[in-house]
């Protein structure tokens, strides 16, 4: 329509600017019209686009000008510093899972599954019926759509043995997002100063939330198989701390699963302490030769607090987990909530509701399991066949990572440099340990894009260790 | 297609049931295919509606149940508080504001406007644009869209007085909402025990939030003109407090809106206590007979942190907001954002974006500004006709609500029971005083459902007025 007009006449104003001072008039709108012989609207929108440029900026009732380049004075907010203070507790750095990556590399470093491992039809559907629905325009309750919770409690009702009182709608808190969760848990039943329990290693961004609440992490060894019940009374014992954090199905980044008497043994002591266990149920949709067993879906003396996401399954774009708890625990966490953010967008809850509610849902996560488990084969495959020295301890049943352990006295930043300077991404598997390592070792994520390369990712890998 | 033997299906197992015991299990669904001559998709499609109803459940691997109604054993989580312990800084209860309320009151209480008053085709558009966009399955950088930013800090520019220089897009830190900017702004740069000025009467929610943070609020009288510069500067004397949280725009409650002298007088204190201006632009969209004009624009030397919401006035389904600081201040804040959420949903990012970029917004906020006016007048209006002990000392220029102060000795409370039994709901405004209520005030908003109610409202609030 009027594109060709407005392209002109922001042409010809680049143009006289490029003769004019900076911060001098421009002139009226009613001369351009005039001058370029078009409509107001087109002047307007012509201004617009130049507005957008950064070149030109309106002033409300006095004129439209051309933008001074400000002499950006050196800016010292020095005083800042003096303000505010050290830190009380410096935050982590972020880890290198969150890092974006050029397309001509190699990607193995990221924490989220490629775009091809994401329902793309059903969430893009989701979004278009919910942009028709009510949530478009209404606020949900602070506790979320009673429908979502009750969709999140029915699922765990499915995974509740007999004799085991299932947890109800109203024992859900939906979240946006499970880091949040992590935060509000921690802020609400440990609190700055007081101990927490984690396995060593863990999810990287778990000890962030907990370095920002300001707790003590105190880290419990978990290997292959979980932690060890006694090492874990032991430290329960030593601290007095009240809560574990854990990944019981494929923790991040070993991929461990706990067997069910793991499961009731950490329950048991969980209790005997009355303690709380923070089960993260972070990998639920991403069982490959085993399905996920929430801890949780045993427990209903609210010893429990269960975080389920669907960011990573669903999508990134529809951030939606959710806590469940019962009792005091779920009273505090939801007036957390509350504090932090009122409520959660219910674009986001409709959509994710209608997401996991499809029976095209059931059949992607079939499609998923196969694909995760021939991704996560050609890697361990293309590991062992061209990095021998970056070894797999463990394959894990489900989940999105390899965890490898390197030669003792590997310098692992070092390769990680080199990797990358060869085209491969990987994570050093430090961001994963809330104290010293305990070896070398690398995180390999098997859901990043464009498998056809993970075997020249392998070599370059074996290479660069076989160099160090 | 198949819905009809669905549910014949479901009806038969219903009936199935009727005879059945609780825990029993369901006839395999081979058997139901054979029985119903259905195919085994709609037996599946037959249980999860049964599922769904609550009715059955299945275990993987084992069967599908009569679901037990559980022997809900009397749930005793006392060792929850044993383990928990007195909550630190108990979290102030949720105002009035944020109620839900049926259809059939007339509702003063509300914090949001009315739907008739968001842009609903523009965000039912933006969102359907959304579901076809990148953002739909990507993930935003911690930080924001860059083109959100980059609007965020155009807004702010346009608005920038020449001499001062305008933030960048950069100093940009998009929100998941504002409350979610006051939690962090307040953990950030305040923390656990510090002292915190705000005025007084300020927004709840801040209060909220600064009560999470576990800081230490110091409350500074403010009128209808803003707070008194030399009452302000003796408060930071006196509490070493390095941030004061205000509302120069329309504050909620009382609707006052700062002179350019009172922000450039209260600049000064701030910069001479080296201390940080915290300016809540809650309103920006909600000029009526004057202009939003932030504080911000007039300080370029990282005093001023600057919360601009777009929640209230796009739609409470597209909840986005954004909070511009600069130097050490942003960096922290940031921090605190990635500990806290990691980024935010993209979907609502890119929604919030397409809506206030389109040419109908502007066409939009002048037809808000019109219902707004309208709307304030016939409140005020009838309250002086109806209602005069309800003496309304400033009519707002901008803004939702109307401020009333009752008579003194009036029992706020008893009035806000006796007029929600008529049929009228209002907020006391003991909700919005940090401390005690410095009178007997309700809060009004005229952004509510019905205007053709406000006048019988207002009658009723004057009867229930007079009979106390």
């Amino acid at each position: 329509m009027s594109n060709d007009s407005t392209s002109r006449i922001a042409a010809g104003l680049r143009d006289w600017m490029a003769g004019a001072a900076p911060g001098a008039r421009l002139p009226s709108t009613r001369s351009l019209v005039a001058e370029y012989q078009a409509s107001p609207v087109t002047v307007q929108k012509a201004l617009r686009t130049l507005t957008a440029q950064g070149l030109i900026e309106s002033r409300p009732g006095v004129g439209t000008f051309v933008r001074a380049v400000r002499a950006a004075r050196p800016a010292d907010y020095g005083w800042q510093t003096a303000a505010l203070g050290t830190p009380r507790a410096p935050l982590r750095p972020v880890s290198t899972a969150m890092r974006s990556a050029p397309n001509d590399v190699i990607a193995f470093h990221s924490g989220y599954p490629d775009r091809e491992l994401l329902p793309e039809r059903l969430v893009r559907a989701a979004l278009a019926r919910t942009s028709r629905s009510e949530a478009a325009l209404s606020r949900p309750p602070a506790a979320g759509l009673p429908e979502l919770q009750s969709w999140f409690a029915q699922e765990l009702l499915a995974a509740t043995p007999a004799g085991v009182t299932p947890p109800t709608p109203s024992d859900v808190v939906v979240l946006p997002g499970s880091q949040s969760g992590l935060s509000s848990v921690f802020r609400a039943l440990v609190g700055s100063g007081q101990p927490l329990l984690v396995e060593s290693p863990t999810y990287w961004g778990a000890l962030l939330a907990a370095a920002q609440a300001g707790v003590r992490v105190v880290p419990v060894p978990s290997g292959p198989g979980g932690p060890d019940p006694e090492e874990l009374d032991r430290a329960f014992e030593e601290t007095g701390a009240r809560l574990f954090y854990a990944q019981p199905n494929y923790a991040n980044p070993t991929g461990a699963q706990w067997s069910p008497r793991v499961g009731d043994a950490v329950l048991d002591v969980v209790r005997h302490h009355g303690a709380f266990l923070v089960e993260d149920d972070w990998a639920h949709d991403f069982g490959i030769s085993t399905d996920a067993m929430p801890v949780a879906a045993r427990d209903d003396s609210g010893h429990v607090v269960y975080l389920r996401s669907l960011t990573k399954s669903v999508s990134p774009g529809i951030r939606v987990a959710a806590v469940t708890a019962r009792g005091p625990a779920r009273d505090r966490i939801l007036a957390d909530r509350r504090a932090e953010s009122m409520y959660v967008s219910g674009v986001l809850q409709a959509a994710a509701l209608d997401v996991v509610t499809q029976p095209a849902w059931q059949t992607h996560l079939r499609g998923l399991r196969h694909q995760l488990q021939s991704r996560r084969d050609l890697l361990v495959g293309s590991l062992r066949d061209l990095a021998p020295r970056a070894h797999v301890e463990h394959v894990p049943a489900g989940g999105l990572n390899l965890w490898a352990r390197l030669p003792d006295g590997t310098d692992v930043d070092r390769l990680v440099r080199d990797c990358e300077a060869a085209g491969v991404i990987i994570a050093a598997g430090s961001d994963w340990f809330p104290a010293e390592p305990a070896g070398p070792f690398i995180r390999l994520n098997y859901a990043g894009p464009n498998p056809a390369a993970f075997r020249e990712g392998a070599r370059i890998i074996g290479r660069v260790l076989d160099a160090s």
